[in-house]
């Protein structure tokens, strides 16, 4: 591996020599060469795209529950095909991105023979950020909705007590002859870092960020960590927390609300995650000139609509982290110096 | 049609008489039978959820662009079927629930042959609120994502001009032994008419529902009319609102942005709007009594979640318009008097 250090810069590396630090990372933990090249691959776009908290870091996390066989390293993945478009997948407690990405394919697989396909995939873990399998299906000519349930941490509207995951919700639409949209997003107006952040801070939080243990809304800071997360739009957001939920975890045959396992409080314990992948193959839909021209009409109506503040161009979303991609790819990812010692020192390991 | 008017109550309907009263009402304008049957079913639907503004009153509506030939009353819907799973239905400009329930139904044939299918309709127009689509789909045991696109009232987030419409998107899952859950929600923090009502009053809005003209936030309601509808979670709900009109609007091959007409400045042109239903078969993932089980286990773990008020239980999504339903069919439905006037004068004239 080169040595791209440079004095006062964090230092870049490229994209293949990312991937091929963290897939001997991942052997250090259990993981078979195949599983820890597929894992990679979805944490190394999550570096490129700049989701950093999402990205190679989350190799030392998941490693904490491969040691104590909270995860394991080399499942053994079914997938059943109860209908043409449908996948059915069992994770057997893998590795997130290892279940997600194995679903993702089930999925692609029957959207390319039937024009749509639909996985559901049961006992998984975290599977990192949605954008990199929305991006890896726009990639493929697949439009996506893509969802997995999550730890809970947002009450119900009107509640009380954490019952509902922040689930994460990723859509993505092809582009055969420019970038493609994708919009990523978890159903919490803030993410819980944030107010980690201002409370370490002392500073207040703004108002509609959370609510205090008694399901108050609150501006400390303090108060809103022993509190819950505030969907979006109130009740819309609590409805389309619950609607990730039912998709991911019920239909799925996984773990859903409550039954969802902390890794924080029992990182020895199956977690049970469910996702849910719904590909549709736009080439059905009409030929590729076709696409292409819509789509670049559609962002050109948006990126021309006058901005409020004029030193602020109107962006689609995802627009950010695929401009992040293309720069890394060309010059490379500045990962964190603490998270590639770290990773160097599993890696020493194989 | 028996009268139940009683003395200062408004006139109870049971939902078979408004049935009757609205395929009437839509035949004055030139409907077949068929046809009015098909679009009564949708919107008696909204009114015994007690969706009034998307209920029954919209023929009135419909009819006037009928009468000016800006919607077709006897469209010639034509359905293909590029792959086993995907269905594109071309409305040919006949009113929004027509369109909408044939795309539905085309919807439903592929989940029940494929597992999954997927319909994307254009050439439509208002197809009314979408909770019924999922209802529909939801008794027939199918859980179901549905949008449409939608005239523009939303800047895109950090843009001063309207581009996005406020789009509608439903989901729902079907409960065998219960309530399905449904939810249906457009993607702004509050409807327009709470704005107008406000405006009307000389009241002001609260911070987060609109901006002025400028595109700045406002609490001025009349600013706020000349202004812009904020959406949900900030460039969240943008998000949500362009991944809408990306599926309803451009992959079906219908208008998107501002290339949809709006039906109230032109109301003689066709609008060209777009939807899409995403239907998945839920007796292929498991059996009846497994969903029955998982789907009342859901219910009860948010049901009995502390409430912030002790007078206000959690409620799930779609609840308080489940019960309005079942109130409707026992009861009868409470018909706006002068809708109801206008209803039976346009009845009178079939």
């Amino acid at each position: 591996m080169p040595d791209t250090t440079q004095a006062g810069a964090p230092a870049l590396m490229s994209a293949d020599d990312l991937a091929d630090l963290a897939v001997a990372a991942l052997r250090s933990y259990g993981l078979p060469e195949d599983a820890a090249r597929t894992v990679s691959r979805v944490l190394v776009l999550a570096e490129l795209f700049g989701l950093r908290t999402h990205g190679v870091a989350r190799i030392l996390e998941y490693g904490e529950r491969l040691a104590v066989g909270g995860v394991a390293a080399a499942p053994d993945i079914r997938i059943e095909r109860p209908a043409p478009s449908i996948a059915l997948v069992d994770g057997a407690n893998g590795v997130g991105p290892l279940v997600g990405a194995s679903a993702l394919d089930a999925a692609m697989e029957g959207a390319r023979e039937q024009g749509v396909g639909v996985a559901f995939a049961r006992g998984s873990n975290h599977f990192g950020p949605v954008a990199p399998y929305n991006f890896i299906a726009a990639e493929a000519g697949f439009a996506s909705i893509i969802g997995s349930n999550a730890t809970t941490t947002i009450a119900p509207w009107g509640g009380k007590d954490a019952r509902l995951g922040n689930s994460p919700v990723g859509f993505g639409v092809p582009n055969p002859a420019g970038r493609p949209i994708i919009l990523d997003m978890a159903i919490s107006v803030a993410a819980r870092a944030k107010i980690r952040r201002a409370a370490a801070q002392g500073a207040p939080i703004p108002e509609g960020w959370a609510t205090d243990r008694d399901g108050h809304p609150t501006t400390d800071a303090k108060a809103a960590l022993d509190g819950f997360l505030l969907p979006i739009g109130g009740h819309k957001g609590y409805g389309l927390a619950l609607i990730v939920d039912l998709f991911a975890g019920l239909l799925s045959g996984a773990a859903y609300l409550t039954h969802v396992k902390s890794w924080q409080d029992a990182p020895d314990q199956p977690q049970n995650l469910g996702h849910f992948f719904i590909l549709i193959d736009a080439a059905r839909l009409g030929s590729t000139e076709w696409l292409a021209a819509r789509m670049a009409d559609f962002a050109a109506i948006l990126h021309d609509a006058p901005p409020a503040d004029p030193e602020k161009p109107v962006l689609l979303p995802g627009e950010i982290e695929m401009l992040s991609y293309e720069k890394g790819l060309r010059e490379g990812v500045a990962l964190d110096p603490s998270v590639r010692e770290r990773l160097v020192e599993r890696a020493a390991r194989v």
